[in-house]
């Protein structure tokens, strides 16, 4: 079992984007960041069941890695949407009836309500817990197979300072973004213990994959 | 006649390090973010005069490609090393009577001193100018031949904000020094009128060119 990281980040280091709103629930900067990844065909059939759809190449290589040996995740309760619509008790994330997860996903929160269970296994959990006692769940969880810590990058920066992040995904998209959540804050000498290994895409994105 | 830019970068952006002293004036970072640069045969033969050595893959493609054509340079005091050395009229920089440039290199400083000439085609000449007034004599010396703004940083941001600049070489070394003059800062949308490409070295080192 490892404790694995996939995310997109911009040239400059911004993980996520900071100009979302209720109307525009992903901001205006997040489709530049990961428009080479929804492009891929992992993408395109796992989120939005679009088959046959999406690019083949290097991105969706990453693409498909992303879901492959998941057996839980812990994601934050920003990546979920709970900032956004605290007050409606029926929201059930972005992802509709066939979330892409299809794995029990742990969800912090200092609000848990009831877990939502959906017909093709994802099942949402949320706990008011800290990162050690979200992964130990989320590790019986996975049963043997690898739990990922989804994002956001706040949540995700928790778990590299704690030291507890075995392998980490980057895609790098070759803009400049110069506002959002700077993923490398604090991150001096990550590098340290990992072999960091990078591979371009025909799409100019940069993939780095840092593991132990 | 195309203006350019070459250099290295951390992960996290940072384009040089700021840990100098007169003792170690290039400081701890440096020797990690330009390692893969500086083990490769171009440096080896061209700045430490050792024929015959060093690496000869992608990371000295790129090294040589960073002398190639080039007619004239301009950079900034701090890295002729006038911020360091401000009281010594006989300060030549930090190559040896043999400079890697071969060239007019312009430096911009508020203290103009005498010229330099060296017998290898290296000219250091010392400007109280702007940026634009600096390019346009380097134009004239180039007869033709490519400008580089060889650094610091600072000095090539203000040149990538004011648009001057045709082509730009990244290496990034894939490391996160948390520390130095980050290169990113306030160039938002930068690769709006370039093409990126990426290419991977042996080393590790993530290869960006943006062209024109």
């Amino acid at each position: 079992m490892v404790v694995r990281v996939d995310l997109n980040i911009s040239l400059d280091g911004y993980a996520t984007t900071t100009d979302q709103t209720p109307e525009d629930p992903f901001g205006q900067d997040w489709s530049r960041l990961v428009g080479p990844y929804t492009a891929t065909r992992t993408f395109q059939e796992r989120v939005l069941h679009e088959p046959g759809a999406g690019t083949t190449g290097v991105d969706d290589k990453h693409a498909a890695a992303y879901f492959e040996g998941i057996g839980s995740e812990i994601m934050g309760a920003g990546m979920f949407g709970l900032h956004l619509f605290p007050d409606d008790p029926d929201w059930q994330g972005w992802w509709g009836d066939e979330p892409p997860f299809r794995v029990p996903v742990f969800v912090l929160t200092h609000a848990p309500r009831r877990t939502i269970e959906m017909a093709n296994g994802t099942r949402f959990e949320f706990l008011s817990a800290s990162p050690v006692e979200a992964l130990e769940l989320a590790t019986d969880a996975a049963a043997g197979q690898d739990v990922r810590i989804g994002g956001g990058p706040t949540l995700i920066k928790t778990f590299l300072e704690a030291g507890l992040v075995d392998r980490m995904h980057v895609g790098i998209t070759p803009i400049l973004l110069g506002r959002g959540i700077y993923l490398w804050e604090g991150l001096r000498g990550l590098e340290d213990g990992y072999n960091v290994s990078a591979e371009t895409a025909e799409s100019g994105v940069v993939h780095l994959t840092f593991q132990r």
